[in-house]
């Protein structure tokens, strides 16, 4: 039995774990990142948890998979959203102390790896994976391998115009993004609107102490016909640019990633009316550690 | 030397040519085809014209590129938009009496493999093409090679939401679709408006006998405002489109084909403002031969 470390680095959390060769995850850590936190002590607990680990498994890779925009090349962190790095050779910075092969990649790209090795896609060469938080990323693999583009950027599937009518600039240049409209934080933004034109509903009234991007489901699944409403609206909007992708790749899947994505059959239900014959969904099979699994398995594929 | 003879299959007529080593189409023919025109006449005819090209020149294979939908695995014309073909083998119709090999793609995938091997992305292993005409098709290039997607239609560049909040119902599934806002039938309508709305301009001047997709351009160069005010539109709705489909692909190139193409530079100048840093845009480099000499090169990469 061999024994890889992920590294599941986002935008709250850095998570860690041991994914052993059935690509289960037998031990996991966690460290917390957010305002405030600083580059060199980040690698340094980082390099810290991997020793805590490799005391007690003897680990032969550490693969780190990371949000923002990543060169896996050179092993560099370009920018990574609220994280404090900027142009970090992160790979070498624990390669050094560690002693082990470590490879760098970004965030989705990991979670469709995790999804073609274990997950949802193992059965496919040609797969897509949606990757749905505060934005969409996304990641493609082409004959069993991820493309990447010329510069590693390519599968931005949040980044195409998708209302060509908005003026609002996205911070990628473009107007109109598809992930306006269909991220979980847009979901959040129609529950909030929802929730203010029906006061007296049970999805306002369960959420008065505080909405989060999860409470529609609940709501919907305990027979709230307003929470309900949101969701067959929002699904229609994540049809639309599913389809959409599938008339550009025609993979034999397009996986769904990220925490909307662990609704599984209930979104898969929702969405069905709204997808064409041609386009074949899953959602993640491997309950929020595709990233991590995937990390690990860096350098394997 | 050896001679191929590619097969280019539009709407309005069946180009056939003789492609020799150095790319160059050194003989060609055309049939007419259109309304009416029976399917195993037009076969006939295509056999025929073969025939008389393979009397002048040793020909070692022959490729068809066909619009509309392609099993380019078995051979097929599934449909081709006005012609009347069907489910036709259409491979095999010609290779039976020609004795020779038969290669048969769709019109985008054709004009991809003879911009890479000839034309304007010879110098790319990852590539796109959009060719623009009465809607907008589209090809891919990855590493060197065509992708198609598991069912040989991947592509579509016209067909993702560019309008979420259009109605309109295009014969893909979706609403909204890309094409209905940058092909060359968006452009002339565009023009036509224009017209309307300034009946004194030079543009409408110059059209008054009939309008075609290429008047715009003649009037603009000869400095009409009116004509350059709908070029610019369209070139921000174009560079919209093409910078969606660079954040999904990252292709070292996005070629351009199709008969607006052909305005190369002029286009490429009308683009420019509206395309982010890293698309990078050519016009083909074939003359609208592109797709002949792609298909004549079919069975070869």
């Amino acid at each position: 039995m061999s024994y890889r470390i992920g590294i599941d680095i986002g935008g709250m959390s850095v998570k860690l774990g041991i994914v052993d060769d059935d690509f289960r995850v037998i031990e996991r850590m966690r460290i917390a990142t957010g305002m405030g936190c600083r580059c060199q002590e980040l690698i340094a607990d980082m390099v810290d948890a991997c020793r805590q680990l490799g005391e007690r498994y003897p680990v032969s890779s550490v693969g780190i998979g990371s949000a923002g925009l990543v060169d896996s090349q050179r092993g560099y962190v370009v920018r990574a959203g609220n994280l404090p790095f900027q142009n970090e050779p992160l790979a070498e910075k624990l390669s050094g102390p560690l002693g082990l092969p470590v490879y760098l990649d970004n965030d989705a790209n990991c979670a469709l790896i995790g999804e073609h090795m274990a997950g949802a896609c193992q059965d496919c060469q040609d797969a897509i994976i949606l990757t749905i938080g505060t934005g969409i990323g996304g990641a493609i693999l082409i004959g069993g391998r991820i493309y990447r583009g010329h510069n590693g950027r390519a599968g931005e599937f949040g980044h195409f115009v998708f209302d060509r009518q908005s003026t609002r600039r996205c911070s990628c240049g473009l107007t109109g993004c598809f992930e306006e409209y269909a991220s979980a934080t847009a979901l959040l933004a129609m529950t909030r609107k929802k929730i203010e034109a029906a006061p007296d509903s049970l999805l306002a009234v369960e959420t008065a102490a505080g909405v989060d991007g999860m409470a529609v489901f609940g709501a919907a699944q305990r027979g709230c016909r307003e929470a309900v409403e949101v969701l067959q609206e929002y699904a229609r909007i994540l049809a639309m640019g599913i389809n959409s992708m599938v008339h550009i790749f025609q993979p034999e899947v397009t996986v769904l990633s990220g925490g909307i994505s662990l609704q599984g059959d209930y979104l898969l239900g929702l969405l069905a009316p709204y997808l064409l014959p041609e386009s074949v969904v899953r959602t993640t099979a491997l309950e929020g550690n595709g990233g991590l699994i995937g990390a690990a398995l860096l350098g394997t594929i």
